[in-house]
């Protein structure tokens, strides 16, 4: 299992029309197969300035590389995430063995 | 629920006997009431350099505040975390409502 988490911070004002557009949107990436698990998270802690995560498990590494290659993906992350994120961190885990 | 998670770098070297101990002992956060789906990582991503992460949740902020102030947290903290911990950065998570 890998856990593929993403924390963000959007460019959009807080609670903007922008702002809940694009969470909706982001739910596309649900749909790509081999995506389990997804969630959509607000980030409340004080001590990062992050807003949101996206969480999702894949069964494998090749399941993960078949996500990030699907277009879905790709024009995702070519025609929303990259012109309205304004930073975020990439975060995977594996069970510890 | 809040799902706090702790992403991390100890100043252990890899695979050391040191590691392993600081990883075991950490189970003791999981036996703080309040602890849920207690869970050690480790970070696989090759875009952060952080390599190990703890998560837990809670069903609410009144339950993550007594684990804070318990003595078993905040003694691993006084005693484990800072002196061992090379790196760190938490993120906690609501669910997005």
């Amino acid at each position: 299992m890998i856990r593929h988490t993403v924390v963000f911070r959007l460019k959009h004002k807080d609670s903007s029309a922008e702002e809940a557009k694009f969470l909706v949107d982001a739910k596309i990436l649900a749909a790509i197969p081999g995506v389990e698990k997804f969630e959509q998270l607000r980030q409340v802690s004080p001590r990062n300035d992050f807003r949101f995560g996206f969480s999702m498990e894949f069964a494998d590494q090749a399941a993960y590389s078949r996500y990030n290659d699907h277009p879905d993906h790709v024009a995702f992350v070519r025609d929303r995430w990259i012109p309205e994120i304004e930073a975020f961190l990439e975060i995977d885990y594996a069970p510890l063995s």
